[in-house]
């Protein structure tokens, strides 16, 4: 027998499932025992501290269980995003319904002991959060930072032909900057080969404490924004129920049959010859707080910003309204939901999808169906180091021969994002194999590498599009990268710590999540790089940022040269739980390190470079050189080079450094050197000088707990400007003159007079020659490394 | 006899104005000698290394000779917000035509030898950037980081009812999130007691190396998007300017006559009846590296991407297409452009705004006409503190009615922003003064607190906009904070680092300049405040972030109680040429200093708390305990307590911090307290105990230059959960009993024993006990300070 998925019968079933997740939601906030009512409710029953978010509960289940409705209807391989901030209580109470809850979590059985254990342990101390957060079933997006619903939904039906993102955004959320970047996924979304995205604008009128824009405006005004914007509109309004589930259910077949119609259509065809569809976005205008309390002491609830969090005071040590919570409660009319044992009544769970097709069990939510990525071999297109620094090569295009064997050799799992930098972070030769996937209208008599197919998505100007879309993608379960002008990632500082968050907790707060590939930052363009484009292109502050957070699931690599750069990517290409930041460089350079010589530096996080030191490993020095960096490598081996003419004698030791936070004490980073490694490379008292490509606070915290405090740092010193390459580092005092200088009166003192003249005759000879030439002195440009031993 | 500005006379010379701009931005580009052509063009003529953008040129150039027409006709306060990230030619060649740059900067006289001057100058080491940058005059927005000129424009035009900014969007920034969060400025912007802000959406086709979304879009999709938006669009385009002239200046005309007539019918009633209006939006569509070279070999330039930058390959080293540099210039038709001198010709000149009205010389692009704040008093509303502790208040509430004070006493010049987190903020007494200004429709049955008028603004949920808002409006010379969920500040970490670098080099590369006042960010909701909403809510890095930037301009302030809090925000909100941090406690918490302690606290930074410390300043403790933060100052009083209970012997010292900054070396930041101060404070070797509410690294770089090293960090450990308040700081090991534990073992080692093993009791009762009734040991919840000396 057909099941008809319209009939009265069937909206029935939907509107009890709906009510009994509202029950349990409503349970979830207030109840930490005697959660089905089933005796008199005591303070003891109750939280000391209900906490949880109302308002968007009950729409939001309405939303769900209608999605349910259509799954069911269509076999869909959907999954959901909650946009809305909180109201995490929407994802567990319907994955407990759908039983999935306790498949991920046993002691949260099914029947009233597990129902009352769930109710307690919402938004309570060793318990769960108030977000979608990680340990969620069916959650990718926790939602707690707003913005990014459109962008990780988009990311997530890449390459995933037959998912849809349902993603709910909150009407508070569709205010925010990144949110409204996330509209023009739109115009990378090819029909044949990705999903689809179908946003769900909940417009319930209310934020924290303010009305929102979008409910003020009429539905004609939003309907010619999304139109506007490339989008569909479909609108379900309403607070009646009963009106409701048959308009909502109407108004879901239609949107879902037109995704299917452009798919479909689409696919009669070439993923080559698709263009940008207009795909439905629905509309839904129900109230804030719908199905609670109308009012509270003569001020209006429903409908607004007070019912955003607990609406009604009623708590262990304030009773005194408890049967306006128990009405409340009664009025899902749980008789009606629940058996005797407290399980959700059978005839009701008969309406959930199964196994996978439950949102909450949709393996895309778990990291997908993970497949490794193929790593290529880099080494074939590694540099020959004859001698050092005698070739010259551009790190990014060098590593673009590489990315290009990786899109060949992983078609449908690997890709690059971007905000519109691609070719200007010199990745051209990625496009001798792919191009940017691009399905708004194209101009074929000018556009370059565009295409409705490409491995690299990077035509809109937005770093949180971008970093967004990266997100998804890794989230469930593929490979990527997004590369971005270093000072530019600072933009999305805080997207990036929200994803450091969801992976450290997906580790402390669930064994079932699976192991996610890395997310790769790569920092090019970087502060050093920036001399033409000026001061505001100039903050190296990402790895502070980033050092400050768990060791664990942070990686800061600064390969100085192409092969260090291939070693280190194919080791963060193939790692998993962890942001890695790259800074690398894109201008031509000498090329310093071997292919034996990168790969020990990529295993170990640093080296002793024999080459450029006097003494051997076992030897004390009289100074240490070290860099992490191109510009801080390149610099030092010249000011090396300066300092060995002028004084041979001088035992020194140069190590270069990869993988900067192991150099951290173990006090700090379990990954950090012992003390004794420490001391025998950096020695326990002579001087130092440690030139870093970022701010140089960082390099003072790591030296903090080591026993060698005598160190010179030459990091940047935020006094950026429009110039040359090599003034950008003479304005940092992190040019060769100045560490050579710096080093000859850190070991020869006073001795070191003469020298150290000769070395400001040198400096300002650059900046007249400078000033106006616009051109660095020969000199410099001329400088090739010499043999030191 | 009256002008017609809209003559063919008329228009003839505008067209010669923007020939001489686009002239003089292309010889900017290329030459550093023989601007005008007036010899044969050689090598050294040429910039070795020509650097700009020329894409967004002519475009803009266009649209500022025909606003400057405007200007006359009109009589119009207008200023130029320049969006497109680089293309500083613009501003630079317009204010050098009208004569303010020479102004500003007399040694670029007006002449070919200052022109040539000015050539030489740009995009050039020693020189000036190649935006619209702090040295540009008529600037307030240098745009590199793109995304904020409309959030700008607006900041500036509140209560400047006059003014109208003129803010040129590129397509490119349209792309980003904060610019589309930009749009919803309208519903703010009230028109009795504002300004206008008149949104030139620039549609040029092309970014870096990309079409625009937005220049694929049909007209009627542009329309659709707007009206949706509320705004009311008009449509320039062509490539003709012949045409074009006529067309720019009949709509420019019916925009301008539009915002007169919105703002005349507004102010016919009073500021409290206006309401949101439709202003007008111009689109211009115009193409990228328009009038300039249209291909180059087989590819074309104009109209897209190609264009971006220096078009076409001439540079000293390069001079085989010299010709096509010449004839481009030549195409401008300098001969009827400059007089013999070089002088742009007087006819042209002619039409320029007179002084200040001069785009590039309004007073509001200058810190506006700053009226000092009158900084009312806030001891009428200090706590009285009978003793340490013994009151319970919430810092945020009292501080609200200082603000009211505040607001009352600076009615035309102070404002608050945020993202609909004032009252969650619990700013609310502030609301007995005021409301929050709101244009779009209420709804008076239910919105609280909204009106037309209003010195709050905070009903869009976008801290772009927030932070967007309160940096036009300081720029312009006017008050105010951006109150903040703390870790959400993160979200505009780069936005701060980019007015940090607007204020340093207004220092550092000009003279002309004024001060600004403060940009003020209160970072309340705090991490340790944030136990409810869980671990996305948890991030204290700000700190970090800004406290590696140039010591002069930043600020970071941390007052552990509300009587500290009102000094640190009297010394704040009088400050100038900062960015100040003020973190900062909204939850109920023990209050402890005096007025006086308060402002010796501000006045030093820090203080040697002596109620709470053993030994007299002179004498040297066993132990010293610092404290940073409103917990960390709590939790370290309840240490010292515990441990002067269990060790009365014990010689300690306490000492609060509140400018956390101080407490660093001189030879990192000028005002970092010596060595001497720091050693008697926290002696040389004794052990030292410091609570800190950001991250531990911070502490770490503070401690590094410093003799003492024997210190203990309690800072955030990231381990952040939705939990108890007091169990937030457990998890970081920041409550008393890890501090007393701690503080014992330094000073005792083993003989702590036992005390350590009572203190490991009490962690373990606290962790049980929150988990079963989810709230904090009534032991902690009952601590009340006793005197210990």
């Amino acid at each position: 027998m057909t099941t008809n998925f319209n009939s009265k019968d069937y909206l029935a079933k939907v509107d009890a499932w709906w009510r009994a997740a509202n029950y349990i939601s409503v349970a979830q906030m207030y109840l930490k025992d005697n959660p089905l009512l089933r005796r008199e409710v005591t303070k003891d029953d109750v939280k000391v501290h209900p906490i949880g978010h109302w308002g968007t509960i009950s729409g939001q289940n309405f939303i769900y269980a209608h999605l349910n409705r259509v799954i069911n209807k269509y076999d869909l391989d959907m999954f959901y995003i909650e946009g809305p901030g909180h109201g995490g209580q929407v994802m567990v109470s319907n994955s407990y319904i759908d039983g999935s809850y306790s498949e991920r979590y046993p002691d949260i059985t099914q029947d009233e002991s597990g129902l009352k254990e769930l109710c307690k342990i919402f938004s309570f101390p060793g318990g769960i959060a108030s977000h979608a957060a990680p340990e969620t079933p069916g959650s990718i997006h926790e939602g707690g930072e707003l913005g990014y619903a459109l962008s990780h939904a988009t990311g997530a039906i890449l390459d995933n032909p037959d998912v849809i993102a349902a993603t709910v955004i909150g009407d508070g959320e569709a205010e925010t900057g990144p949110l409204n970047a996330g509209w023009f996924s739109n115009t990378f979304i090819n029909p044949v080969n990705d999903g689809a995205v179908l946003p769900i604008l909940y417009v319930n009128g209310g934020k924290i404490h303010n009305p929102t824009i979008m409910a003020r405006k009429a539905d004609e005004e939003l309907a010619q924004l999304f139109e506007g914007l490339g989008w569909k509109p479909y609108f379900v309004e309403g607070t009646d129920a009963a009106v409701l589930h048959g308009q909502m259910a109407a108004t879901l077949d239609e949107v879902i049959e037109e995704i299917k119609a452009i798919q479909m259509e689409a696919r009669k065809h070439s993923a080559q010859e698709a263009s940008q569809a207009a795909w439905p976005v629905l509309i839904v205008r129900i109230p804030k707080g719908w199905t609670g309390p109308k009012g509270w002491e003569g001020e209006p609830i429903e409908g607004g910003f007070r019912a955003h969090q607990v609406p009604i005071p009623v708590e262990a040590g304030h009773m005194e309204h408890i049967d306006v919570l128990t009405n409340w409660l009664k009025s899902y009319r749980p008789e009606e939901l629940f058996d005797e044992k407290g399980y959700v009544k059978a005839d009701i769970r008969t309406i959930s999808p199964k196994g996978d097709r439950r949102m909450s069990m949709n393996p895309v939510t778990n990291a997908g169906v993970v497949k490794k990525l193929d790593l290529a071999d880099w080494r074939k297109h590694a540099i020959d180091i004859s001698a050092p620094g005698a070739i010259m090569k551009q790190d990014m295009i060098e590593f673009g021969n590489y990315i290009a064997d990786l899109i060949e050799a992983n078609p449908d799992n690997f890709r690059i994002f971007g905000p519109d930098e691609t070719k200007s972070n010199r990745l051209n030769n990625v496009f001798n194999v792919t191009n940017r996937q691009w399905l708004a209208p194209r101009d074929t008599s000018y556009d370059e590498w565009l295409s409705p197919v490409g491995r690299v998505i990077d035509s809109q100007l937005s770093e949180h599009q971008a970093e967004g879309f990266l997100e998804g993608y890794v989230l469930t379960g593929r490979h990527g990268f997004f590369a971005s002008y270093e000072s530019f990632l600072r933009v999305v500082d805080s997207m990036i710590t929200q994803h450091f968050k969801w992976l450290r907790k997906s580790k402390t707060h669930t064994d079932w999540r699976k192991n996610y590939p890395s997310l790769n930052l790569i920092a090019t363009s970087t502060v050093f790089q920036q001399d033409h484009n000026g001061y505001t292109h100039q903050d190296p502050g990402l790895l502070t940022h980033l050092g400050e957070k768990t060791p664990e699931f942070i990686r800061e690599y600064l390969p100085a040269d192409s092969n260090s750069l291939f070693a280190v990517m194919e080791h963060a290409l193939a790692d998993e739980d962890k942001i890695n930041v790259i800074v690398t460089s894109k201008h031509p350079r000498p090329q310093f390190y071997s292919v034996a010589e990168a790969e020990e530096l990529i295993y170990q996080g640093y080296k002793v470079i024999d080459w450029a030191s006097t003494v051997s490993v076992d030897e004390e020095p009289d100074i240490v050189f070290a860099a992490a960096g191109t510009e801080p490598n390149l610099e030092v081996l010249a000011g090396i080079s300066i300092l060995h003419k002028a004084f041979p004698t001088i035992k020194l030791r140069f190590i270069n450094v990869v993988d900067i936070l192991k150099l951290r004490s173990p006090k700090v980073d379990p990954r950090g050197l012992s003390d004794e490694v420490f001391n025998k490379l950096f020695t326990t008292d002579k001087p130092i000088i440690f030139a870093y490509h970022g701010y140089e606070g960082q390099i003072r915290d790591l030296f903090f707990d080591r026993a060698n405090h005598n160190v010179s740092i030459h990091g940047y010193r935020e006094n950026g400007d429009i110039t040359t390459p090599f003034d950008m580092r003479v304005l940092s005092e992190m040019d060769r003159f100045h560490i050579a200088k710096n080093a000859a009166q850190a070991v020869l003192g006073n001795e070191a007079q003469a020298f150290t003249q000769e070395m400001d005759a040198k400096l300002t000879y650059h900046t007249g020659y400078i000033r106006e030439n616009g051109d660095d002195i020969p000199e410099v440009q001329n400088w090739r490394w010499e043999n030191i031993n």
